[in-house]
């Protein structure tokens, strides 16, 4: 035994002074390491993915050249080390979190807002502004599988809100025409689509529920959300919540907000008012509006703590740089922290024990517990925006 | 480059004819390959884990050399390729998914009942019923960091329904004392301890909700459950469901239903009864019972597909060839099915498509569709029971 690990190291030494590999980057991690706890950090100007290792709260390294990666974002395949970055550039690329290698990577098209994957892992689809419609590729390969175009009385729309839905199917809205499409992909040589018109004016964004149950779009060209209850025996587009939206709009509106951000979190929708300075309650049931909440600015992304204890928000300019702290049980703010200049995103880990925030201006990340609010790391990022841990790949819709 | 790659080809093809990793068996899955996909299953009578990939729908492997392995239960480290082994003999083993490794094992204890794993994945816990109390060991070395005997007026208690809470605490129940300990491990050289006293007689088992809010015994001395609110300023146990356990008992009852089993689905949580033909239905906003589903035999194991609209049932002898599917939304019995004889385990896939359903005697796994209840694979196992998939890393109570 001694011997014999003795001339595996003596080979492997010889492997290295013959520089064998060179032409090889190292791994990220080493041979048995999984996938579960780890993450990106999308860093907008210098075009890399930083990966986020959550149990040791540091950087294991970088993945270069991914190109434009403003407002960039990204899906897991269902082994949680492969990873797809959706560029705003229509750039799809594979990467490798625990090699740190570029897989794959297409030029889907001209302009594109992110995408989803499928629920077996099979099949990325990219939903595109430019030249609008979705696309699907082979999960493992990036090859084009099938090219839906969103045309409406001869016009093209821009996709937006793609997400996934049970048995490789992809719900999107079309914010040109108005309408909300269901792609069947089972087999992806012959989609099947299922339409539904009169949503709506302008959808801009669109969620689906953690169940899988709702998908939900939100109307730039009107007040209200369009809503579809998926489990229905014959879905249909309902309206609800009349008043939200633009509205009266006594505030101007800095960032409209992410819809994808919402905290549903028990019985209860936790949603970013549009232009006031609130926080909604919604009861998911009745899908009525049961409480205000006055928060510090514009909120942002409104997104609950994995066992909705918990709501934590940003907001637009000029309040970026905060972060406020909702108890669910009170609906009352608990804590106010200001992590550094211009906090893009947050994302818990998948317990909820901590929750990293990134702050673009300040050029870093702060990993922070969400019992005690004390800041347990902070890591420096390049202008870091989107973060994205690996635990997404067991939810739908994300 | 051509040049360099021969080099690392050579220098590889080298390092094999020296033999020199002969001492060191391959790897179950090659470098770059997630963990977030993969589960094991239980082979109680070879003492052998089944390694499972569930997007292949394909065994990746085996781990031999894991002593008795009857009612040996799972939990995942942060990464999900570190699997804790907790054996019915006492034994605590670490494994490694994607090298297919041993990595440490520890003889903690002359009978165990299973085991948690804490929040920030440092710290593994036992609980044992000889000589009773639990133990902690340090996740990586399997090195005892903790020895908490459960004694009560100096008499040492078996310790049942273990579970891990947030900021690195676990909480379980003492089957023979009557009470529930909280111990804190943030500093595992001094655990600090809380007890509650006069629970009620003989705990046997006991559950975290998911959202890690409640923690539920089951009493097997008398009716009615013991539950504490753990988000409560002080909380205190509560008896709920006063004729909930053997009660008046028409029936004999053939196995205690796990209650880990137990589905939380939306706001109902779904148990199986205690000796009868029935599924109960409680509001867990009330923690009344609200309705009673007739099912097929004596149901052990009550869970809830991940989006909680599906409950399939499994039953004790002599209905355990069956398996029941009860939708949650109409509270009515959807689909049965008969996967194989002896059906000691389900395991539903992170988003819920498809579940695996071990057949001790049939000596087999079926993966059922979830949606069309097709059988979409059917793989081989020794006395296959308990299945634990890596994405149980990412929850509460697991």
């Amino acid at each position: 035994m001694t011997s014999s690990i003795f001339r595996c190291a003596a080979a492997l030494a010889l492997a290295a002074a013959l520089g064998a590999c060179a032409t090889t980057p190292a791994l990220l991690a080493p041979p048995g390491r999984g996938s579960g706890d780890l993450g990106v950090v999308i860093e907008r100007e210098s075009g890399t993915l930083g990966v986020l290792d959550t149990s040791a709260r540091q950087r294991l390294g970088s993945i270069e050249g991914l190109g434009d990666l403003s407002h960039a974002s990204v899906v897991y395949g269902r082994d949680g080390a492969t990873a797809y970055v959706f560029g705003r550039d229509g750039a799809l690329t594979e990467v490798n979190l625990l090699t740190g290698r570029i897989e794959a990577r297409v030029q889907q098209a001209g302009n594109s807002i992110g995408g989803a994957i499928s629920t077996d892992g099979t099949l990325v689809a990219a939903q595109n502004y430019q030249p609008g419609g979705i696309k699907v590729f082979n999960a493992r390969t990036l090859e084009l599988l099938a090219d839906i175009p969103a045309v409406v009385d001869g016009k093209p729309s821009r996709v937006v809100g793609l997400a996934d839905i049970p048995r490789n199917r992809f719900i999107y809205s079309l914010f040109d025409a108005g309408q909300i499409w269901i792609a069947d992909l089972n087999d992806p040589a012959h989609p099947v689509l299922t339409k539904f018109a009169g949503i709506g004016k302008q959808p801009y964004d669109a969620l689906v529920t953690p169940d899988g149950r709702y998908y939900i779009a939100g109307l730039f060209g009107e007040d209200g959300l369009a809503k579809i209850d998926l489990w229905a025996a014959q879905p249909k587009v309902e309206r609800i919540l009349p008043g939200y939206g633009r509205g009266e709009q006594p505030l101007p509106v800095f960032k409209m907000p992410h819809l994808r951000g919402w905290a549903v979190a028990g019985r209860r929708a936790y949603l970013p008012a549009i232009g006031h300075h609130e926080v909604l309650v919604v009861d998911i049931d009745t899908w009525q509006e049961v409480g205000r909440i006055a928060v510090a600015g514009q909120p942002v992304f409104v997104m609950a703590r994995p066992d909705g204890r918990q709501v934590w928000v940003n907001f637009a300019v000029p309040d970026y740089d905060t972060v406020q702290v909702i108890d669910t049980q009170t609906l009352t703010i608990v804590h106010s922290l200001k992590p550094g200049k211009a906090v893009l995103h947050m994302e818990f880990t998948p317990r909820g024990d901590a929750v990293w925030i990134s702050s673009r201006d300040a050029g870093h990340i702060s990993v922070i517990d969400t019992q005690s609010f004390e800041t347990l790391a902070v890591l420096p990022a390049q202008s870091p925006s989107g973060i994205f841990f690996t635990s997404r790949a067991a939810r739908t819709g994300f």
